[in-house]
């Protein structure tokens, strides 16, 4: 069986692994990425941790996830907050040429996008959109196993997607933007409006509803309406064969997801109506999906 | 230069061209389809249409273009209004066979986008997202110049996108539907409500927001806002390289298309700002598009 290595760099640490084609990890490690030391010295890094992994060497190429915009074309970083010191440099050239194989980068939410639509919840389908409802909102869309990043690997920067446009402005999200209103963070702030400090985290908002309390009740009625209108204009847009939703939000599946979809099933065509969401399924879609770039550019 | 034969089957006229692969049309011609016949019949009097081309045995594959949605993979029209009778019906394995080529049919804007995205506006750019605002509003999405039709043809539904919940609801379309307060017919609606008979057509809309009608011009400036929300979210998901936007309603693009880029603009990362805008180009693009149907598909 054919073998991959897939590469989750971040701010905090540098995971690897080799990954079989059947998406089964053989052996991962990590380590500190320290990118303030500067790009060479984390390419260094993140080459000496590939190679201390048992069977790299017989591997067909590498892939790389990483957070921000990425240019995947030139495989450069174009924007990060926590790796600044790595914009621009070529990461994949880099690797590339040290390890005489094929390197891909993208970003990390799509690389997951990629894991969960080649061998997660979306295996089999043509049309993937990976939807992450966390700390914000973001998706991908993944058609025949391979990710659609957009002219500007924008392709699914959907948490600014305007679901209402009488709400307030937060930042810099448009009104409405569905980040700031049905994320795990727009969750905490409307539950700590209603019921001040006792609310950490969304969290307790989503156990408050459980329990049947009214006004965290009406917070999750209107998380469930909101998140709807926004997968509708996704829907609308390309027509998904599934939505793959994961992100920590989905904790509290129980309390909003059968009310958003039902909602969502309200405003498409009856023609669309053969799409189904499943839960992201993946304990390592990030390490899974960025050894998998390298086995679908390949075929 | 290869060529390619398009057909433009529509429940008055079927119209077929030899189209060379840069686009050029060598011979075009057309019939009636008198489609309350029978699929069998229609069948041969397309089949009659495309042997009396000038050109037509050297061509390397048919391509059709056919309104409402269309099963792609089987060949069949899914739901039809003008050609009930040929629903369920193996069009495209009745051409190959009858022709012994390989026989191409999508949506009847699908196949404009596609030719629009390879030889008109979008050309040599990788994302190309087609809008039309005329009558209603639709769209398509083309990569790499392959339309992307969605799990039931539904990609593209984009005229059922909400723009404000807080509008009335008028069809089986989402409140708020950009298509019910958009196009060209959402544009006669608004005129009529504030100028009486006066409004024949968006048109008569128009010319008195041109000359400087103030009731005319706010429902304008709406439009321009209601169609960027629109455009925004489509935007969002698959960050296109270029919209080319068609549709008679384009015939007014003095009076509201800057409007509307430039909320656009407003709504979208900075990372995104490279997009264009450009007007749909072609006379024909439905009967070029139906041709490179096969190019696109036999490469």
């Amino acid at each position: 069986m054919k073998k991959y290595i897939g590469v989750d760099l971040g701010g905090t640490n540098i995971r690897a692994a080799v990954v079989q084609e059947d998406g089964q990890i053989v052996c991962m490690k990590k380590t500190q990425s320290r990118p303030q030391r500067g790009a060479e010295a984390v390419m260094e890094t993140m080459a000496s941790l590939i190679e201390s992994l048992d069977g790299w060497k017989d591997c067909e190429g590498i892939g790389m996830g990483i957070p921000g915009p990425i240019d995947t074309a030139q495989g450069k970083i174009i924007v990060s907050t926590n790796l600044p010191k790595l914009i621009g440099f070529p990461i994949a050239a880099y690797i590339q040429e040290h390890f005489q194989k094929p390197a891909y980068m993208d970003n990390d939410v799509k690389v997951a996008a990629l894991g969960e639509a080649v061998q997660g919840a979306g295996k089999g389908m043509p049309i993937v959109y990976y939807v992450t409802i966390s700390t914000g909102i973001g998706g991908a869309l993944v058609i025949d196993q391979k990710v659609i990043s957009g002219q500007n690997g924008h392709a699914g920067e959907i948490g600014n997607i305007c679901i209402d446009r009488a709400r307030e402005k937060y930042n810099i999200l448009n009104v409405g933007a569905v980040e700031n209103e049905a994320s795990g963070t727009a969750i905490t702030r409307k539950g700590q409006e209603v019921f001040g400090d006792r609310i950490q985290n969304a969290g307790d908002v989503f156990d408050l509803a459980r329990s049947g309390d009214e006004r965290a009740g009406k917070i999750v009625e209107d998380m469930a309406y909101d998140l709807a209108v926004m997968f509708s204009a996704i829907g609308h847009v390309v027509d998904p064969h599934v939505f793959v939703v994961g992100g920590g939000v989905m904790k509290a599946k129980d309390v909003f997801f059968d009310k958003m979809e039902s909602h969502y099933r309200s405003m498409i065509h009856d023609g669309m109506q053969s799409v189904v969401f499943k839960e992201a399924m993946l304990e390592e879609p990030g390490i899974i999906g960025a050894a998998m770039l390298p086995m679908t550019r390949l075929r």
